[in-house]
């Protein structure tokens, strides 16, 4: 099973869990969405010792803001820093979490009666997604998992409380944003094909884009630079070279990709 | 002042804010914007005894939904029902709330000693929109308040918090998410010209756009019928009427406007 990362080799239960250091009733959740060679996975723990799958996240401390403990949490699970993480939606159901989560933990004894007792309140939790180049990732379990693993967001496991329809409204929003937002930077190599380009966006999107379309809406944006290069050694005509253009990129990200009003 | 909706008739400071009904740590805040007649506006209450002013909004009780919460503070402070109201924010700065607002309602005994300590804990806030057609507005003050009143969000009055902050992040989704999603149900003649309906995304926007590219545009959605019938009495050719198309309209809220790739 070449998606497993990480199985944790001393699967020694370790109670480091003090409520008093977090804020509660928040947590943060974050799907981080992986490309490569386009596909597009979802990275999932697995937790010790129940048969069901988390989103990586966690608790903010007091004093740290909800940003800070999202970047911290992601840092933590894949070893990248300067990731584009992006909050995108606040989970505010009353029912959201049951409390058998938490009693698999306490059950396993992950948890003990005070931070059972913590963790079975209301709790809210704030959604963040990232895009990474999943070949760079380098994924480690946190306290709770044992496993580290990409999965397709068509084929998820078994995930625990609302998890599914997390991951669910991370993509929706990731395939919204594609619509008026730029993307590649840190995804694509430095130099690439306008085909590349479009792939990237075709595996998100799930479908296939029209070729004239896309180039001609792509060059509109301004945030492309072609190159006087083309790629050789293709069994096609060789495609030119593009990069990205930094303030265009930078610009597009701030205020949205021009409309054509 | 013709701006000025509701001064609250008797100022008496009752006291019925129970803390232990909601849940704590988050809050939530409204911003809503109103259209009417080419102008935005924004809705905002002035506190009682004090000089600032501060977004409608308040906490979820216990066993109440975030969306819930927001849909019952809105409609208590427009009395409209059914209003197109969207969460866009979670706003979780460890310092976001100085203590010193909550300190000015207890000086003034709008909070007594057990509300103020709760309200003083680290709090988040959910920020939510809504765009509504102003003239329909009834505004009421909640308990805190003694007035009601619209403001240009390029003339802001004092506001609590980081209260400035997050209009300006929901005027910035807004005028983002015109690029994708439908607007115009609610704000408009159920029959308009396209005049009209361009002239609310320049208010939005602030800015004029192409006439032609507008049109075109908005045309390729599948947004709009153009009806057979033309709205007389300008000064100008009479132009033709278009009504929305509620199926086209409803798709392109969920997934999106349709883009040309």
């Amino acid at each position: 099973m070449t998606n497993l990362l990480h199985i944790s080799e001393k699967y020694t239960i370790t109670l480091s869990f003090d409520p008093k250091l977090y804020v509660s009733g928040i947590s943060i959740d974050c799907v981080v969405f992986g490309f490569h060679e386009n596909q597009l996975k979802v990275l999932l723990l697995r937790n010790k010792g129940i048969e069901q799958w988390t989103l990586p996240g966690g608790f903010m401390f007091k004093e740290e803001d909800a940003d800070e403990a999202a970047h911290r949490m992601l840092q933590e699970r894949t070893q990248l820093t300067n990731i584009f993480l992006r909050q995108f939606y606040f989970f505010g159901k009353a029912e959201r979490n049951d409390t058998s989560f938490s009693r698999s933990l306490l059950e396993i004894g992950l948890l003990d009666e005070v931070a059972y007792e913590w963790m079975k309140q209301r709790f809210s939790t704030v959604g963040y997604f990232a895009l990474v180049e999943y070949s760079k990732v380098k994924a480690e379990p946190d306290q709770f998992a044992d496993q580290c693993q990409w999965f397709s967001p068509h084929e998820l496991p078994n995930l625990v409380l609302d998890h599914v329809e997390i991951i669910q409204m991370a993509l929706r929003t990731l395939r919204m944003e594609l619509k008026f937002l730029p993307i590649g930077i840190n995804l694509l190599p430095k130099k690439f094909t306008m085909p590349e380009f479009q792939a990237l966006y075709e595996t998100i999107l799930g479908q296939k884009l029209d070729r004239r379309n896309f180039q001609r809406k792509m060059l509109s944006y301004g945030i492309l630079k072609k190159l006087d290069e083309r790629r050789k050694g293709g069994a096609h005509k060789s495609p030119y070279l593009y990069v990205f253009d930094k303030k265009g990129y930078q610009e597009a990200l701030e205020k949205g990709l021009k409309s054509m009003w």
